[in-house]
């Protein structure tokens, strides 16, 4: 069912045949399932950004970005239903910055435009755009990060580059080549020794699940390991380079990622491992600084931790692990201070983790912008 | 099936009915089990110990002590069938030391007997006694670390003592008590508010599956997470205190424990969170120094990271999580260096995880003992 050139690979597309259908591939069912999943309405679009059909942030962001699409197709008052559905869209994941970068785009567009009778017409070619644009971002940060591994690479004469990253910052999470996997993918292509360790990320296993099952589709060497085992890594001289993603980059350069990732900066500083975060400058929020302060971190259903999905003799199954009164807290979010964050790959380029050095790369944000 | 008093819990035990046959829990099964498993042959006792139906340094060394009676039932060649025993029992979990320890005992005690003729009964009363003596010990690391809870509670005016603790180091780990938990289980009987955070533990479970059942039999307030978790909520005061086991300490106070140990220690040094490790005397392994580069960390099979144990409609299945051809690596332990452990509470008292620390409290230990 994948699409045998990577370049045409996409997480999201509108139905070649019926342009009332936006498809997606149904993450949740990764790996033992490769399903597409229709998009008949706005709604369905906020249940596949909730409940997590779809996610990463630049992901969430386009499909927020065609579900704006299929409100606009909604008679007889599409702007009713664009308001209600950007509503519904913002409230859907709260950590998500690029969710309301990508509405308010839309929204404004649409105001930009001013006449009512093309919103479908309007919306289509925004989120195509989103699309169109997510790709060339991956392509900055897969050519920027690239250079990093060549290095690395030059300095082993050579021998493998192992980068470990955690949760899934890949294809899966953008449209294509992902952020933290952009430089690997690129890497591999151009014959760079790499492999990757992979961190299982626990509670929802987007490691074990999507980052294992797309770096198998692409044919780059990788290891699954469990996210307490990278911390030996690197004490061992395991690990070249650590590259996460970000759902959330403060002004500062505080990075909110998938739970689990502070611990691997901290592992990182301790051995003098460099440890670098790819973002598509979207998610940056130039309005905070502080992250640990500033973040609200999402919390979410306790049956991400005792239910986990997997495949029983070839049948789809979900088992419970714990007993069934344990009492479970499961935060899906933690905050990496800047000062653990060795740099920030950049659709523009790379950058230290500071107000300073964001500035210097996106000197369009004015000083007293927050 | 539980005793109902805590006092009575035991992890082994010989048969109330037939002294050939020793009994343990299989923890495998646990939480969705509590299931009596019947050791009949020193064979059996490796094959627990190996294939984890008993885990825990103190656990497997009780263990190896009962499986070297079995052997000295066996006749007609005992002498033969112990040194077959022992040597199985040695390979059976290679980064145990009080493995070797309970051998050893047992067979020093056996050479100084001298005659065959009452082998089972040397054999028995020193598996006996081994018990009893770590009882002894859970309890006074019990004593000791209560004054640590004691303190906390007290500067918080009785606030929740929020104790964070990574695999099973409890009751199931040891005799009864624990190591990690004892502290937890005294203060908890001394009134003193107290709740504890678990770790998951990934790949094998053993906090959502026996450190959230032991704390549950005993009404102590708990809850799970995933092992991602704790940098988090350290980062934002919700921990007081890390306690965890040790399955290796060296004489300079490193710490090999389970893995992911050591990324739970980076984060409370972040926070000056205090980060204590509670073990057995016997498990100090006084010839070596420095943990990282001496101690030998067992890989595991890559099943324990792919194939999960829980339950479908109350029927226990194991499922496998990954695309069937993942390639998965899995190291069982980390080394936590002595310089990120606040202290070391032993069954003589509490001191500072460094050689001069250690050896204040076992002064028997000569200097140039290594």
């Amino acid at each position: 069912m994948l699409p045998e050139n990577a370049e045409d690979f996409r997480t999201i597309w509108l139905h070649p045949e019926d342009d009332g259908v936006v498809q997606i591939i149904d993450q949740r069912e990764l790996p033992h399932e490769y399903r597409i999943h229709d998009l008949k309405c706005w709604q369905d679009g906020v249940e596949a950004i909730a409940d997590m059909y779809v996610r990463g942030a630049p992901l969430i962001g386009a499909t927020a970005a065609w579900s704006l699409y299929l409100a606009a197709r909604v008679s007889p008052d599409p702007e009713a239903e664009l308001k209600s559905a950007a509503s519904a869209l913002l409230d859907s994941r709260p950590t998500a910055v690029n969710l309301r970068w990508a509405v308010e785009r839309v929204l404004q567009q649409i105001a930009a435009s001013g006449t009512d009778a093309h919103l479908s017409a309007i919306t289509r070619s925004e989120a195509e755009a989103i699309c169109a644009e997510d790709i060339e971002i991956s392509r900055g940060i897969g050519e920027h990060g690239l250079q990093l591994l060549r290095a690395i690479s030059k300095r082993k004469n050579g021998a493998t580059v192992n980068v470990l990253t955690h949760c899934n910052a890949g294809s899966l999470a953008t449209i294509n080549w992902g952020t933290a996997t952009a430089p690997v993918y690129f890497a591999h292509q151009q014959g760079i020794d790499v492999h990757v360790w992979v961190d299982e990320t626990r509670p929802r296993n987007q490691g074990s699940q999507l980052t294992a099952w797309e770096l198998a589709a692409n044919k780059v060497p990788h290891t699954l390991i469990v996210d307490n085992a990278g911390g030996h890594l690197m004490q061992h001289g395991m690990v070249d380079i650590v590259i996460t993603g970000t759902d959330r980059t403060t002004r500062c350069g505080d990075v909110a990622n998938k739970i689990g990732t502070y611990l691997k900066a901290l592992a990182a500083h301790d051995n003098d491992i460099p440890f670098y975060v790819a973002l598509p400058s979207t998610t940056i929020d130039w309005e905070s600084r502080d992250g640990v302060k500033e973040i609200p971190i999402e919390e979410r259903d306790a049956a991400e931790v005792t239910d986990i999905y997997g495949v029983v003799d070839g049948v789809k199954t979900v088992v419970r692990t714990t007993a069934s009164e344990t009492p479970v807290s499961n935060f899906a979010f933690d905050v990496t201070p800047a000062r653990l964050v060795t740099g920030l790959i950049t659709e523009r380029g790379i950058c230290a983790a500071s107000e300073q050095g964001l500035l210097e790369l996106f000197p369009e944000v004015k000083d007293g912008d927050d």
